[in-house]
């Protein structure tokens, strides 16, 4: 599907000598010179898509659409500073409802706009973002919002997708799965945890989770031209990949631990020596597991102790060129 | 309307001390220290309020995404550097139409990505841009395409809204009105013309001219807390608007200029005397006009010669906080 699109991209563009990363990775990186790296990334959340405006409070829509910037800043372990909003928003009739296809008028959808922002700027303080610029259009479409996120590594490298080696530990953050219930608005995007990872430890490569377990980890390791194993058994699993399980049997939590996505949570490939001390020190307020290894041998594998078998890499695949 | 949302949203925003210009401008400048000024800029464009993707032409419409972003920056005498591009592309079905409501699947509109890019592409290879990243996503909605485009002023300031001064003449680039009839899409973002008066000339302030031009002219005059007099018979009339103004005889080829918007023209104040030099060197391949002057009396005004009118700030009003 897209991934064809997205090829013909990549031959169609051009290198240009201050573009460290473009492309490819979480963000991209602007080498500045004297002023270090600077680490920039932009996702779009639409509705029917990434929430469902009809049933979801605005508020939750918006954190959601400056959290998923944060965690690509995150899984780059970059520093964020400065967020650009641009927001369609669905013109209303007079009765408040979303009007039919019609050209956008006088009906500025103010409370709307406003609880979208009250959850932007909550998130943008607690994370010291600047709103630094941003476009408001009401149009005769669904809600959609894109953010683009600016920030910095300043000396440090910033932390990439094509690091990872042979024999380098997998290790995560946090738990996986079940994330629909609730987690894929509500998540605490891993910004500080990636900062102090990254200066504290020698990590190789990193990334954050957003479509799946199984499908990040498996472009994790493509990226690095190696494979991945992943034990299944010591995979974290979330209470809600529990729930699920539960309340819709076809179902395992553990497939709902690979395949969900948007548990954004960090994926990192970190050498063995490093990895002991790391998982001894557990230096954050959310605990590392190791669930595998990166390997030499290509591709996406699962292993039960004795067999090694080929794991699926299930997850959302969509558009998104970072 | 969505004014006070705008203000609002002002009250709301904190301030940062590397945040030189936040919302209000053209665009937003982040002081970097030695690396100078970066200018930063987003626009969205949407179905059925910048184009109409059932006629218009996809590499049109992806050339005027980049376009829009590219004259905010010429607003700022900026030189562009990179731009993130976040496209919403309607599904298709099985026939190549765009499909109703429903859930985002298999079916990538490939061929639309392509043509909008290929719009993109061309003007950023023309302009030196590195399209750096972005975010490509397949939904029930119609087309919606956001930029976020960065750009440097290195040792030089950028060119702000807020420095006029009474006396000072105002400039302009091109001519005005008629953009409907397919300048709106075809126009030249004013980036080296920009540069290369703000590099040579001494300028007091400027901007592009999006939303019309008595309405931007009222817009830079209360930024600079003054007041402008236009003089209409001085202003450059686009021959679209002469077209459009015998095609359709209730409004003059003056109130097509003064009202139609997206010129994507300069407006600029610049001190009489540095004027003068400026009108009589005509230093750029498009000819520069004195069409008014900035005054102490604030409010925007319109002179015959003789006599001194109130002129309507005519133009687009919505919600851009740039």
């Amino acid at each position: 599907m897209e991934l064809d699109f997205l090829r013909w991209l990549n031959t169609r563009l051009s290198s240009h000598p201050w573009l460290g990363v473009g492309p490819g990775d979480d963000a991209a990186v602007l080498q500045l010179g004297e002023a270090g790296n600077q680490v920039v990334t932009c996702d779009l959340i639409a509705d029917g898509v990434h929430f469902r405006a009809e049933c979801d409070e605005p508020r939750r829509i918006g954190r959601k659409a400056l959290a998923v910037n944060l965690s690509d800043l995150a899984a780059m372990a970059a520093r964020p500073l400065a967020a650009f909003v641009s927001v369609a928003i669905p013109q209303q009739d007079s009765q408040g409802a979303t009007a039919a296809p019609h050209p956008p008028g006088e009906r500025f959808p103010a409370e709307l706009a406003e609880q979208l922002y009250d959850g932007i700027l909550s998130l943008a303080q607690q994370y010291d973002v600047a709103i630094a610029g941003g476009d408001t259009n009401v149009w005769h479409g669904p809600l959609v919002i894109n953010v683009t996120l600016i920030g910095a590594t300043d000396k440090r490298k910033p932390l990439l997708r094509d690091g990872a080696i042979p024999g380098d530990r997998l290790i995560v953050t946090g738990s996986f799965g079940g994330s629909s219930l609730g987690h894929h608005f509500d998540f605490k995007p891993r910004v500080t945890e990636a900062m102090r990872l990254a200066e504290e430890y020698q990590l190789h490569a990193g990334m954050d989770c957003s479509d799946g377990l199984a499908l990040d980890v498996g472009r994790l390791a493509e990226a690095s031209d190696c494979g991945a194993t992943v034990v299944p058994a010591s995979i974290p699993i979330a209470e809600d990949a529990r729930r699920l399980a539960t309340e819709t049997p076809e179902q395992t939590a553990i497939e709902h631990a690979l395949g969900d996505g948007e548990d954004f949570e960090l994926i990192l490939a970190v050498p063995p020596k490093e990895a002991e001390r790391l998982l001894a020190e557990q230096p954050l307020e959310i605990p590392l597991h190791d669930i595998g290894t990166f390997t030499e041998r290509r591709g996406l594998w699962q292993s039960d102790g004795d067999r090694l078998l080929p794991l699926k890499p299930t997850g959302y695949e969509h558009g998104s060129q970072r």
